[in-house]
């Protein structure tokens, strides 16, 4: 779109598309790299370090307190500081990033940084002779030093081939106490794992180099049950009838099994190479991928038909990692509140909180967790799919195409993923374009968009022409037809805003009856945190002018990006988060709204958009 | 035939026909039933008690000495003295049968005689609540009081509709810290497992009711792998070419299952009430079981693939018994000395033996274990199936219509299986008849059978016309043709005579060697164990005759019927004896007889028939 910048990141090569004046830390979102950021942008701790090349705003009185004249010399800055302005180049170092950070601060030593459940042993085994014709299998065992230890049926039948293939060289793929597969010679710097967040409506796959614990690739694909319903209950009914449970089950592997095809091909590692799949997601996506009945999950008191974390064969589903794979799945908390919060628990660090913190994860759900390490309370709020672009008009997944990011001025600025004609918008240009049109007060605070002749006299002409009566009410002219690749305008409509106010109503007012478990007031609220697939594109001004998030200085919110996804990387990398992962699970209280006598005053008080700033 | 008898064994209602005068000892082994005799048939131990309803010589002075006034009184008798004389019926209590001795020997309190691997508990789940709810699992976990059980992929995908069909009240299948299954209400008292012994040649079942510990079924097949190869080596050959080990593997899981159908079509059990199977085999039936590739096996230095035990779920192979069900596989000591052996060594209780005790188990290979508590040591003989019917002319399985035993008179008296018209001989009448062909003089012992015009002057004129000229040599006519099923005599050929000396050579001759390794003559050799299919069929002077065995007094050999098949019902009713299983499997030494420089020598010798009894 006209105006806006290209923002080149490394070492990974990706490219950013924002407006200018763009912070370094929100075009870095926008790649898709979360930067660490336990200050909340305030400046004040030093994390954030990134080097940009030029094309930069000057270096500002905080990034002089902060960073030392040899780290600005070196071209050093603060991702929360640094607005881009034109074409650049940005470095993030693994120091800054939120997952590094995450898996960095495990265990004092360097040497417990990387655990993951599944390890590789290379060994020689000793060769049989007539005085001792040992099994392949007992000479191997012996090698491995292995107390325990026990050969799976699948790799017993690699045994032979493996072992006389390089000369009794081998590698073992360890699995708890099981060795789960052989590979001739020493492959032991050779190991791979994905981590899964199967959302109602999206999915992504994250292939984790686990020798160096680096991102090897990332991929997203929509969730193909979609065509069944874009919502858990619809999809709980589907699987509830005939066949259902297993063709649902059968369109998520063939889903998870397209990203495993795509990562592979992306990182040019082969899917064989990937020993452990663990994923996270919602208590219904996990029935679902599981094929377990999840109907009660529907019906009060609303029971998982799990809760802990289950641990199989991926092949026993039809997951198409190495054959021996294992799958791990995120223990969930209750029926409506699964993996994917247990995930943020881990990533946002909740349990080892002080002062309450709230970590809320924006997906078809709104998942929200309040607590300290005394004690955590989590809710779930039907928000629908809003948000991820279902039910909108002209709504789409953050995907090229999509506007990601309104601002007014004398007329509506935009950008574009991909840099290209816009074909919709995803959730975060929603939230800009209604924040921008209650500031405009083109959008009143009951939520109704006033006419072209109700509008501010003030209101600049680019803008007032964008207002049209609508099928409902009247529409607002996002883009004009010339400027998109639809051959029609993008609008938002009075529905949209409908919308919005149900999805954010639904956030806001599971927000605030956690308040009351643990009666605390905005001020008592040490930090925000924004989870969720797009929850790091949320601009936060926003997020807080259209009452998405209780009235707090902005310095207390904090993006720490698809913070589930986090959560199913960093049990993947470290086995060690797997009890945290158990506990959370366990400990966790859920409070069902439903149940609760004013949870239905809340919710409609929290449609209504606050009145100012 | 002419002259046998009918003695039906009670309460199995089994018949079995058997030349008059012979022991009940030795007619219900015809009817698969092992009576034990730890005295060896002495009359010292008292062991052997059935009661005998008439048809019976009378009692002796032995069994006057170890039966009280009352016992006589009750019809008591002993069946190692008792001989049976016309058709009658003998019952078998538990306490004189072999298997049940060995369950009864297992702890001191009775409650631990039956403790399988697989166990069943009945629940009742709490309900879940809005204030409490816990996930299906979860609740019925507790229910458990399970500290570390976890519920198997299985079990979670039946537990929401189990949980609910009978009001929270089910029965979790245990097996380990897993739960495998769940079954909606109280079905604690309905628990099977299965025991397979997975010849080279024969094939044997036996359903176990694991709540009582008997036996509600046995039934055999030929194994159908035979048509690839008679022995080991042709069918580890077969294996390793091609897609010759899945073709194996498909064989052979096809009969165990077509056995499982009719195990549970008699027993009026459903196989799907089956939750474990146990099997015992040589290592290379068990390699093949698995798919585990079999051919270095067949490679100096013999390497088995997997010594200790597999334990699987029994589905991942193709086993028909429950979906959850799990397959237990005996350990292996050798490449040539399998599960099988270990046992025979757990049924003969070999590892608590004070004095040199041999066990010697006869199938188509001949494997023998020689030892006491201090040391054990096994050895594999290629013998060959020759006592299994193969490479006999008119030799057949000990199946209906087979001659099972043979005695000389003035002419040949013969009992067949199922008392009909005879139609081939198995190996029992094998033995039998070379004895007798020795003591008549019709054979000579370099393995010679004498022409019409050598033969011994006083020989019955009815023997001597059965002597006729042959292809190669002469053959000796056992029935004639109006006495067959056949419509041609059943002749015992030259050839046949060859066969049966390098059998029984090479098995004397493994055992001549294992007297070496302990320095031990016949004398210092405390108790022959006679095991395998048809162990318990042979007459122990016959096998004494044509040097089967060494010369000791026939009190001294003991016959334990399919003791490689206690064995699996063994571990599979106690899984206590899998750590028997596994320390007999590890510590029992291996002696490769083809690495002894004067195995070639013992074996020649033991090809001759010894001169006199």
């Amino acid at each position: 779109m006209s105006g806006t910048i290209r923002v080149m990141f490394e070492p990974e090569g990706k490219a950013a598309f924002v407006l200018p004046g763009s912070l370094a830390l929100e075009a870095a979102a926008r790649a898709g790299i979360i930067i660490d950021t336990p200050c909340g942008g305030r400046g004040t701790c030093g994390k954030c370090r990134v080097a940009v090349r030029d094309g930069c705003s000057p270096v500002n009185a905080t990034e002089r307190r902060i960073l030392k004249p040899r780290d600005l010399a070196a071209g050093l800055r603060l991702a929360c500081q640094a607005r881009l302005l034109h074409d650049t180049t940005v470095t993030v170092p693994d120091a800054s990033r939120f997952f590094e950070q995450r898996i960095l601060t495990t265990g004092v030593h360097r040497a417990t940084r990387l655990c993951p459940a599944v390890a590789k042993r290379a060994v020689r085994a000793p060769e049989p002779s007539l005085d001792a014709p040992r099994s392949d299998a007992d000479r191997v065992l012996d090698a491995l030093g292995g107390d325990g230890l026990r050969l799976d049926l699948g790799a017993l039948r690699q045994l032979p081939a493996a072992l006389r293939a390089t000369d009794h060289h081998l590698t073992a793929v360890l699995h708890g106490g099981d060795v789960i597969a052989l590979e001739p010679g020493d492959t032991a710097g050779r190991l791979f794992g994905v981590a899964f967040d199967i959302g109602t409506t999206t999915v992504v796959g994250s292939l984790l180099d686990l020798a160096t614990g680096h991102e090897a690739a990332i991929a997203a694909r929509t969730n193909p049950q979609v065509s069944y319903g874009d919502d858990v209950v619809a999809r709980i009914t589907y699987a509830s009838e005939g066949d259902g449970l297993r063709e649902l089950q059968a369109k998520i592997v063939e889903c998870v099994n397209d990203i495993l095809a795509e990562l592979a091909a992306k990182a040019a590692v082969p899917a064989e190479a990937i020993y452990e799949m663990t994923m996270v997601g919602n208590t219904t996506m996990n029935h679902l991928l599981l094929a377990l009945d999840p109907r009660h999950v529907a019906q009060i008191p609303f029971p998982a038909a799990v809760r802990g974390a289950v641990v199989v064969p991926a092949a026993d589903l039809g997951i198409a990692i190495h054959p021996c794979g294992r799958l791990y799945t995120m223990p969930n908390i209750a029926g409506f509140v699964g993996g994917d919060t247990v995930g943020v628990i881990l990533a946002a660090d909740l349990p080892t909180r002080r002062k309450p913190t709230l970590a809320v994860d924006i997906g078809t759900n709104g998942e929200m967790v309040l607590g300290t390490r005394q004690r955590l309370v989590a809710c779930s709020t039907a928000a629908g799919p809003a948000f991820e672009g279902a039910r909108i008009r002209f709504g789409m997944r953050a995907a090229d195409g999509a506007i990601e990011q309104v601002r007014f001025g004398d007329d509506v600025e935009t950008s574009t993923i991909g840099d290209s004609a816009p074909r919709g918008l995803c959730g975060s240009a929603l939230i800009d374009a209604v924040a921008e049109l209650l500031r405009a007060g083109i959008l009143d605070p009951s939520g109704r968009l006033r006419g072209p002749g109700e509008l501010p006299r003030k209101l600049p002409r680019a803008l007032r022409r964008r207002v049209v009566p609508g099928e409902r009410g009247n529409d607002f002219i996002l883009a004009h037809q010339a400027e998109t690749s639809l051959g029609s305008p993008i609008l938002l409509t009075q529905g949209d805003i409908r919308q919005v106010q149900l999805a954010k109503g639904a956030i806001r007012a599971g927000i605030e009856v956690l308040k009351k478990q643990f009666d605390v007031d905005d001020a008592g609220i040490d930090a925000i945190l924004l989870a969720g697939g797009f929850g790091n594109f949320i601009r936060r001004r926003n997020a807080l002018r259209i009452g998405l998030l209780p009235p707090v200085e902005h310095e207390r919110i904090h993006f720490i990006g698809n913070a589930a996804l986090v959560g199913a990387k960093m049990v993947l990398a470290c086995t060690g988060y797997r009890a945290q992962a158990d506990a959370a699970s366990r400990e966790t209280e859920y409070l069902e709204l439903g149940g609760l006598p004013d949870f239905q005053h809340h919710f409609a008080e929290a449609m209504l958009f606050p009145e100012s700033e």
